[in-house]
């Protein structure tokens, strides 16, 4: 049981979404340079209760059921300053190595992270504000709005929450493509005005001329595709990663064109946003946590999608 | 009947919203500097039928129903190579002197600016796009997205535009003010998240704590009040326009908060991104509409809100 | 001797510029919400030797020379998270009571706060990067580069370094204004392209059109007439504090150019780009600090500008 | 001789700059989908005299000299009213086929596209307000100010010009990179903060840590190089152009830092700031203008770069 140091709370944990990248660590051992070197506690996507309270915390109350935004900066370098804490060099982020996750009974955090949520949200949808802040700041980095056309590419839980935030954010249309019809069907039932199944259909993604591209496979030709159609001044968010760090991109496109291209990583600022959305239910959280699983089965959580396509996001609940 | 010049369209008009601008061109034969000096056919928020085609017209089919952008720019000067063409100094806008505007049976109008709408809008949608557009417009200048909370001050038809717009664009929360309950009650019942009567409330705005502010009223006390409820960093976009040209607003508070304030004039570039919007119903137009007349009782349309508090927008049709 | 916590330094002080808040505090006991009730050391535009490290400071070492930004904020409230940190409402900030000031022989600060200088760069220099950032903050809040016509309002210390930093950033012209011929002359002498006595000349700065205003003064008139000047889309940033907190503006020529106006509240990560202007020689900081006075004689100080008009910025040097 | 349409202005052409456009027409006869089917008259860099005026035309005078903006668009389509005219389809561009250039004696152009400029500027300063336009425009999309640390990859032409450009606008410092030292002593006689050999130096740009890297070399590795060296949000902006169309760059830096990727097509609004910087002499074009050719020698001036490294911009004199 660890102990609230000043500033922080201790959580109960609830639920906790598996990640992708829980899954690469899982089965990888590593992520791009980050290795892990010692067992390592997995687990990011996190809902919780304060239990207690360390000294001087005054902005939550013991019994506060709250989203944990996982990473936590220094707060003083220039990264910081500038109000880009995630791209802060020296952040604590949970299950990246060597900080362990929130595969666990109880966590601490500091106060300034744990983020209250309405009673109207569920266990579960409190977690997954975590990938919705994924969602969001991909749609905010693309400034999506209406009289765009929003190309989603990949159709997993993120492509999934970045597809349902366009909407949100009253985008003209969204279109979504994957290479398996299930998650298609997914995509379909969650708003997507269309999608293409980049495998079978003989669909040309540059028909659509889209003002926005959110990329959410990691797939190489994905990106290329995706860039090769979007219409002048056209705006990419790379999300998804691909599993070799460099590809190859259409750049006279994207100078003919004069597109922008950005990627991101993980979010800054977003949960408050995140939490309203889910609030008002603009997007559908609870359609991603497909299968739970306990504490002691962190194992099935981390291999179920690999043998189930009707798992979109498996859901481990510590205290089941 | 007009004639069509080269790179234009002769257009049947089917309906025409009756805007406060009309009202006042009525009543005072001027607005600001703009005097009418001789008879002037008033009406600027129109749809239509294209009924003929003018040399080299491809943009466009006879019969095609239109949304009838009003504001015709120059397209050479710096404002429109800039991308501001709402702010051409020889732009010619239907019923802003001396260029006659909508309340008739047939106009003429450069293809460009006549905009192609579904079959699923009706032909009072279709005129409410203009409107919309200024709701849009003022939207985009405040960039509101999810994590604003927004004040709308003034519920008539371009704050209650502006509202629905704030709720479409992912806004956490809109509030709208007014003085009159039935007004209000409108607001309500097109998605505000709360209303309040500032005549009868003892509400404190900024309680709220805003981070938009979109001034629909044009009351001086309202500027100055929405301004002070902002929160730190907020963006506050005037578009009612002020019985006096100059106003008083607390500056101190623009400094100490580093707020943003800026105006509207018109729009520019936003008639798809409308049309979009109410295709996929995210705004509710047709509420919007409640008293019709036809093109012998303009007068009355002119006078209609004036008499009655349920009028909303009267729409002229030229063709009942 | 103040002693240093940890993350601070202990600072020998150098050089501190008399702000014209100071000689407010000294004159009035109070600016707007801000009042004096006890003693206060006034003085926040400071240089000096670092003389001593608490614990963990490995930014800086002993003998280091620092300008010192005055404010430090809490880090971790939504303004600091967001970037924002001169808006955070826990901000300490030398001089701004209750927080003593830097007309003292030693003060503390933490290392994050105090910025290494070049040794090209003499004592008053380094003091004065703190007002060289609030010219540059509202450079960079009014985008100014190539292609601007700037207007400055007002040649006091601020104005003529809003000058200089416009020039820096490619400005294509810059004139500035003022109500005394002596100012007006150093405005010149710092690189204005022309300049006014709006007190004495027939000028019309609606003939500049200026694309900027950078309103120095703080005098009602002067917002008004700039804002009036200002071009379509043209962007003002009020810097002068205006001894009304209400200040008369014309709204209807803000929406019909659709003006952008802002104020500055201090700044937010720009010492360092101050400093590396300075070190250009870009700007001309020199030139400012025209009279010096010993620790003994701040009272003279305080009165200096008030007495001469060749007094641009008196200086306090602590040590002589 | 050609006669001036309405709107047209007949301009005797003074000087032209060759550009590598130029050239590469000249050896390969296509760029990309730009392909030469019947002669073409090259050259677009280039200043002039007017001598006859189409109908309508005001704005200038037979015996004005102009620098001419060499591409001029529809007016009309979605690029165009959105202030990216540089984006039109439709765009007529001087020595694009099947469009004939400026190496010529007479050709006439649209009078808003012909830039007067002052008779400080010579003959061919003015011709190389084109090749300027370019470097402003890239430290445009780079926001370029102080505070930036920029890398410009590529010191020909346009990489001398997108150089001084930032020095302009404040940058904080300039590196220049190139393969040829020859090259590089100009960068350093232009203002040059740093030079660097790639070919030669054990440099690793990365301790640069720039904000900003303008890639003005079209070589793949150099592209790749300066966005590894980008510190975190660091922009990039690609302007030379690579001779294959894909280039493989560092997705997992790319997103792992959120750097923001853009391209270059020309330009456009940005003329009369380049014509401003030139009068004020905030760059040196008359550096640039190495060697001069007259039109009987334009294969001459075509082939000169090639024969001789110290020439960095041949011009064409049509009258000499």
């Amino acid at each position: 049981m660890p102990s609230p140091a000043a500033g922080e709370v201790l959580i109960e944990v609830l639920a906790v979404g598996v990640c992708g990248s829980d899954i690469h660590y899982y089965e990888h051992g590593r992520i791009g340079d980050l290795v892990v070197r010692s067992p390592l506690v997995l687990g990011h996507e996190a809902s919780g209760r304060v239990v207690a309270l360390g000294d001087g915390v005054r902005s939550l109350a013991v019994g506060d059921r709250v989203a944990l935004e996982p990473g936590v900066p220094c707060g003083a370098c220039r990264e910081c300053r500038s109000g880009r804490y995630n791209l802060c060099p020296d952040v604590r982020f949970f299950a990246t190595p060597p900080i362990d996750g929130t595969f666990a009974e109880f966590v601490t955090l500091p106060a300034d992270f744990a983020h209250r949520v309405p009673d109207s949200l569920s266990d579960v949808e409190a977690a997954l504000i975590e990938p919705l802040s994924v969602g969001l700041w991909s749609n905010q980095k693309a400034d999506v709005g209406p009289g765009d056309t929003v190309l989603v590419t990949g159709a997993g839980p993120i492509g999934l929450l970045a597809l349902q935030v366009a909407k949100a954010r009253g985008a003209a249309s969204v279109v979504v493509t994957d290479v398996v019809d299930t998650r298609l069907d997914v995509a379909s039932e969650l708003g997507a005005d269309d999608v293409v199944n980049v495998r079978t259909s003989e669909a040309n993604l540059a028909d659509l001329a889209p003002s926005v591209l959110i990329e959410c496979s990691g797939v190489p030709s994905s990106v290329a595709a995706g860039l090769r159609a979007l219409r002048p001044a056209g705006r990419a968010v790379l999300v998804g990663m691909s599993a070799d760090p460099d590809v190859s991109i259409p750049v006279a496109t994207l100078q003919n064109r004069e597109l922008t291209l950005t990627g991101t990583f993980r979010y800054a600022n977003v949960y408050p946003a995140a939490i309203g959305m889910a609030r008002q239910r603009t997007v559908n959280l609870a359609r991603l946590g497909t299968h739970e699983f306990g504490l002691d089965d962190v194992e099935a959580a981390l291999t179920a999608s690999a043998a189930d396509p009707s798992v979109i996001k498996p859901i481990v609940r510590p205290g089941r």
